[in-house]
């Protein structure tokens, strides 16, 4: 152990930071771009933090909306959208409904092609919306903003910077079809950097890294039909030509909400950070409600149980098949559920509209967590130390499950397939196979042991970013080169060419030489021979 | 500016974060492989701190010792080599001799070629008789380290890591012939990438990237003669087959002195952090002789003149040249020379055996710094905000003589061909024209504008490795491939192959089906036609 003679040197030198930061940090004027949903939620403690730091925050907020809240601590600018809150309820709702149905994989393929199609022309609509409203952007260029915090997941935000020439910084856990590793020129080469939706690991099979190869083929076109309409409304907005790749590759910073304790190492960019469990930090005492719960538990202790923010009722067949599962083990499990009570529900199971996941995970009497996989979820079990059992809906959700799988960190379920014993014989493994918790203990002391905590690294980067105007040093050449140039396709072929003109010129020297000297004696030859004929 | 009530939160924040670091560290043992010279210097700054933070320092050091003090506060492990401290010395005056030799380039890169392969056979003699002294490495072995810090400049410090089974850290500024990228696996294409000695900047014109790519192919093999040695060496000590490669890339960690204001930015790997600027950190009062020169310079200031600790003197008549360029202006300089003083020396000139190069630059009296423009100098330069007068002599100080010159802070110098004029004269120029001292103070405050400071960013990483036994969490998947795999050549020939056969396939398929429906009438045509004829 260290000396403790050494502390009060320190203290002082952590007062002198510490009271040193706040002084050299110029307040400035920050505008979030955001994305509803739990993208929104991810980024709330960040932007209290810049809050706190002095900084004044606007946030464009829809007049529809869901998670963030009217009575917000920071200044809501609202715009009309040709949606209610009702219709974006009933979207989350119908997903709920959606991923549950059990129909062949074309069905379900065509269906999420139109479900996600629908959707996003709503989110588009919302878009057009906000860059139509002169009078709100005409404000918002007269509040000359030092920077622009959005999550690229929607382009409006890189649009919205663009417009007011201001930096951006994006917030994202990742973006479809790998769509950040173009977007920030970074390599990622598909023999071990796992395609999103391929659910490989890095070590992957020769027929594995085929499937990636073909993926990676794929996602070139795949989120077309959901991006390319951003395009010309950024080009009409911005009176000039700009392609999706423009927009997004447009970003002064990402702060990616991920790490490699749970995703695997790959290359990564200089104008990239790695925040991911900025979404553990902050931790409240549990209100009486939940606290009651949990002691009420006993010596079993507590299961959490949320499918996420977007998904919080099923249909009856399956919740009772759940509810079913969960009354099979002796824990106290705590359910997020707002549909209609199952007939069958369980003593030992509580219903909640709501329920305080990070600080009922941090807690020693939970054991084990059922989460959708989620990227929020399954870093809050990761940061807490709770295996999970996971039941993946869509999107990255399976690639998540199947990294805290192959870690032995969780089970996962198939939600189509699964059946009440399935669920309960999960729960008993995570919960009494030591090894479960064992791994996750050791992924969150990894985790957990940083050089400097996640939310400072973010709030840091944004106030870098506000500070210096940008981060021009941080962005390679690369993004100036066409992409023949950034292969060097011009260079190889210039070599080849200049290869095989030396070999050519070296060839019909030697064949001019070679005729020279020989020719000549053949030649002579022959003479000689049709001479003696 | 942040409310001034926060600073009390932040204080007792700072309080609580300083306070425990030091109480959740355990001491562990570290075995330091150094590398003589700078490369040593570099390191004793990180090597104290780990000291303070309780960890016990073991310095394998050679009977031989230049930098390293034998009464250094660590415990020095030393061993018989087949040279001697004068040897070392001659070794560096005669480099200080070499590359002020006006030869023509031929014969200079003969020279240079025949001194580097001496200089390495010397080096890994020592390499050698370390490995080979069988009690040293055994007293080793039972010390049970938990870490190994090595500069893998020479790959000595690798070889014991493997002998001793105990993770590795690699501290190093760049290996030559951009070994590193190799060896972590980092990918640099060399469109916007400049290779080492290329003198190219990151946007590169048509025939840079050519040279850049011409560069890239012989710098497979150019460093050969200098490693070659080593895998035969390493192979019979760990009594398996090891490769250069194999031994390089075995670090758990890698800390590079460099950051992405001086250097341009590119894409980097997990397990790497960047500690630029860690040998600006400590700072002390100028003792009473440097004091008194610094204030005897009145209102013109000083200039401070160091080739690096390698090169001490020079030639006479080089020296006489520079004399008498430094004469010509108005400021003291503080010239570091070991060799016989200039008859023509000026009295502004003041002559030191050693000067404390970082506080003099850190003194708001220095004007300018005339440097070789080693890594360490430069970033000197930078932390400091000191203009800069360079004259790179080898290595990658061309590089960073470029990198310095093309962002405005200072004006390079050809050591051959400068005149005392010239010397004046770009002394005049950096001093006195502003833009040269507000781009050094803009590169140096994006320098110093970081999360954590690199000594605290190094000392982290370093008992990482010790805590977690290595960190193979951050060790991409990619270095369990073959080269081919790599660059999924065998995946693309299984999809061509594919591709090809349903291609040949359906050309059959489609070649068949065109016989039966047109071969019939056109043999009946040919049949009619004939019975016609």
């Amino acid at each position: 152990m260290a000396t403790a003679s050494r502390i009060p040197h320190l203290l002082i030198l952590g007062l002198l930071l510490c009271a040193l930061r706040p002084l050299v940090t110029h307040a400035g004027k920050l505008l979030v771009v955001p994305v509803e949903g739990s993208h929104w939620l991810s980024m709330v403690g960040a932007l209290q933090q810049l809050q706190q730091n002095g900084h004044e925050i606007v946030v464009l907020a829809p007049d529809a909306l869901l998670y963030i809240k009217e009575d917000s601590p920071f200044t809501l600018k609202r715009y009309p959208v040709p949606f209610s809150k009702e219709d974006l309820e009933t979207n989350f709702a119908l997903l709920g409904h959606f991923v549950f149905e059990n129909d062949p994989f074309l069905i379900r393929v065509i269906k999420m092609y139109k479900k996600i199609k629908k959707d996003s022309a709503m989110l588009f609509s919302g878009c057009s919306h906000l860059l139509h409203n002169k009078e709100l952007m005409a404000s918002l260029v007269e509040s000359s903003f030092d920077v622009v915090l959005t999550d690229p997941f929607l382009p409006c935000g890189a649009i919205v910077a663009q417009y007011l020439v201001v930096p951006a910084v994006f917030f994202l856990y990742a973006l479809p079809c790998g769509m950040h590793f173009e977007a920030t020129l970074c390599p990622n080469p598909m023999s071990y950097v796992p395609r999103s939706m391929s659910l490989n690991p890095d070590h992957m099979t020769f027929l594995q890294r085929v499937k990636n190869a073909l993926i990676t083929l794929t996602e070139k076109v795949a989120c077309n039909f959901v991006y390319s309409a951003y395009a010309p409304l950024a080009s009409e907005v911005l009176q000039r030509d700009v392609t999706v790749h423009d927009l997004i590759s447009s970003a002064s910073f990402w702060l990616f909400r991920n790490d490699f304790v749970f995703d695997y190492p790959k290359p990564v960019m200089p104008n990239t950070a790695f925040i991911g469990g900025i979404n553990c930090l902050h931790k409240n005492l549990l209100s009486q409600e939940f606290e009651a719960y949990v002691n009420a538990s006993g010596e079993h202790g507590v299961v959490v149980f949320s499918l996420g923010s977007m998904v919080s009722e099923i249909p009856e067949k399956k919740a009772m098949a759940i509810a079913e599962g969960l009354g099979k083990i002796p824990q106290t499990v705590l359910w997020r559920y707002t549909g209609t009570p199952p007939s069958n529900l369980a003593k030992n199971t509580i219903l909640v509209k709501w329920l305080p996941q990070n600080d009922l995970l941090g807690h020693p009497k939970t054991r084990a967590f059922i989460t959708h996989a989620g990227s929020h979820g399954v870093y809050e079990g990761i940061c807490n130390g709770v295996p999970m059992v996971m039941m993946p809906l869509f999107g990255d959700q399976m690639d998540n499950a199947k990294r805290m799988e192959t870690r032995g960190a969780g089970v996962t379920l198939n939600v189509l397939e699964m059946t009440s014993d399935d669920i309960a014989d999960a729960l008993k493994k995570v919960i009494y196979d030591k090894s479960y918790k064992d791994n996750i203990m050791r992924l969150s002391s990894l985790h957990k042991d940083r050089p400097i905590e996640p939310l400072d690294l973010a709030v840091f980067w944004v106030e870098f970013v506000m500070r210096h105007k940008g981060a021009p040093h941080l962005r390679p050449a690369a993004h100036d080169l066409t992409w023949y140039q950034y292969h060097s396709l011009d260079v190889i072929g210039f070599l080849l060419g200049i290869v095989l003109l030396v070999a050519f010129i070296s060839f019909k020297c030697c064949a001019y030489g070679f005729r020279k000297c020989f020719g000549k004696k053949e030649q002579r030859k022959k003479t000689q021979k049709s001479k003696t004929h």
